[in-house]
């Protein structure tokens, strides 16, 4: 489902993206409250993996070009204070993907220090599920992982970590359908998406998800006087249907850090894949990242919570 | 679904239940690997709740006794390194239970100070949604908050915090088929279940779920050798179909502390169900508690996390 090959609406190519939030940049188009757009997003590697890249070439990604996004697109009338309500309708997919364990990056950086990147080839049309090797077929279900508004103080802010006001967010439902509600801080809001993956499990755990080139199509809204604290949404339906018929796997952390929670857990699913699967763990990692959830399952029981790692079975199947 | 009023295997009956982890403790009964059995259990607060209770009672619960679990049961056979596999099978709920904001304890304590106390008369049977006055219906998924085995520290150890060898997890997937592996530190693993919960969401933000006392049938076997670092199990299903219908309503904390992320989810759901169903804010945060999930939706875009509290819609539809 395409669908904007012969829409109206304008398309904001991905030309037009930027790798960092600052208020002072110009805005591609201003909108009217309510209309739709598409934007076409570069992958987060802005286009550095091609079907032939190998691992070597995870060290020449240029830092300063990391996870472009789109835009920024001015709405008119919005004012510091209102919500910018984000309705996500569609992607369009490219078909191509990767996901890469890169160095001093993702949750358990310390355990895995080689390079290592996994090239996908799915079916954009058919979004049948992604082939990994012989070992695994990941569902998809195409998102943005980079969504949001500028922030109030000026100047350059990085485009990695996410923020009051959205951005990297990596939240696996800001798929179709979805509605996003995002606080203003400056006139016009200034919107920005990009970072698209294919599939991602709540966590991103080795630090990327199938990561794709896509077009997006959004409606942009606003609720005036209505700026949530942090970024709120609605999902239209059911979130883990595509991957959640033949149950679950899961492992748990257990102690006074949820972060330590969070490694443990991630470490056990990686050692139980591995083990049952004979799986190398490297490729138990990138598939914990592209598919399986981190959650919290008690929080309250002082002073040791648990943290679960769920991996879909139907994975194997 | 009780099934268990006329079958062959022994019923440990909840006279039988101890409040804290021991491995002094005289075992209840021993079985041998294989053989399914049926343990009676109290709620969290040991039948201190009835239908007339009020708030004021909350005050009066006894530290000393709550959270009871009935065993232990000794496993024939069973050594430090192995794993026990609990596979559980069914439950028959008593169809009374209560949920509580308790006096410093729960996610938001610091918010919430009061005493409140939410009394449920749902269907043992039909297992239908549990009324929460005008407002809501809770859909049901029995299960054990608290399942383990001793510890090989010799010693009393206080029954709330969960550990390494299990005990009060209280995740909400300790459901009928759930295959559960615990891993055994004392000769015959010493096996106890208890603080059955007829409803809970990922987190039990408030501290308390629908809580209720329930029979509890399983099979307890052996993996020699096969001991986790952590629990482990598997689901034999989806977890969350009986509820996800009509999607989720999710708010988001960011930033560099998970639990500070935790909090401001949960917080802003609050106040997002108080304003958007008319609910008090109490009754909001025992709601969350009852039934929404909260998830880690990235943990790799340093230096700053998202945690996402997801509420499904269908609770009011």
């Amino acid at each position: 489902m395409s669908g904007h090959a012969d829409t109206p609406w304008r398309t904001i190519h991905s030309a037009h993206h930027h790798c960092g939030w600052d208020n002072a940049l110009e805005p591609v188009t201003t909108v009217a409250p309510g209309e739709t757009l598409t934007l076409q997003c570069l992958d987060a590697a802005g286009g550095h993996y091609k079907p032939e890249s190998t691992a070597a070439d995870i060290a020449t990604m240029d830092p300063a070009r990391v996870n472009p996004v789109t835009g920024p697109v001015f709405v008119d009338g919005a004012e510091p204070g209102d919500a910018l309500k984000v309705t996500i309708r569609d992607f369009a997919p490219s078909g191509f993907g990767w996901s890469a364990i890169i160095p001093d990056f993702g949750l358990l950086a310390d355990q895995f220090t080689a390079p290592r990147l996994h090239l996908w080839d799915y079916d954009r049309t058919a979004r049948t599920p992604g082939v990994f090797s012989t070992h695994a077929r990941v569902p998809l279900k195409p998102f943005a992982g980079t969504i949001g508004v500028a922030l109030a103080e000026p100047g350059a802010h990085d485009i990695i970590p996410p923020r009051r006001t959205g951005g990297n967010m990596d939240i696996r439902d800001m798929a179709a359908g979805t509605e996003l509600y995002l606080p203003v801080e400056v006139a016009g809001a200034l919107f920005s998406v990009g970072d698209t993956h294919a599939a991602q499990g709540d966590g991103e755990v080795c630090g990327t998800a199938i990561e794709s080139a896509m077009d997006i199509t959004v409606t942009l809204d606003l609720v005036k006087g209505g700026a949530p604290a942090f970024p709120r949404f609605s999902t239209p339906g059911p979130v883990t249907r595509h991957l959640d018929a033949k149950g679950y796997e899961a492992t748990t952390g257990i102690g006074p850090d949820l972060m330590t929670a969070a490694r443990d857990a991630v470490s056990g699913m990686v050692d139980h894949l591995s083990r049952w699967r004979d799986l190398a763990p490297e490729d138990a990692y990138l598939l914990c990242s592209v598919c399986g959830d981190l959650r919290i399952s008690e929080v309250v029981d002082a002073p040791n919570w648990v943290v679960s790692f769920y991996f879909p079975r139907i994975v194997f199947e």
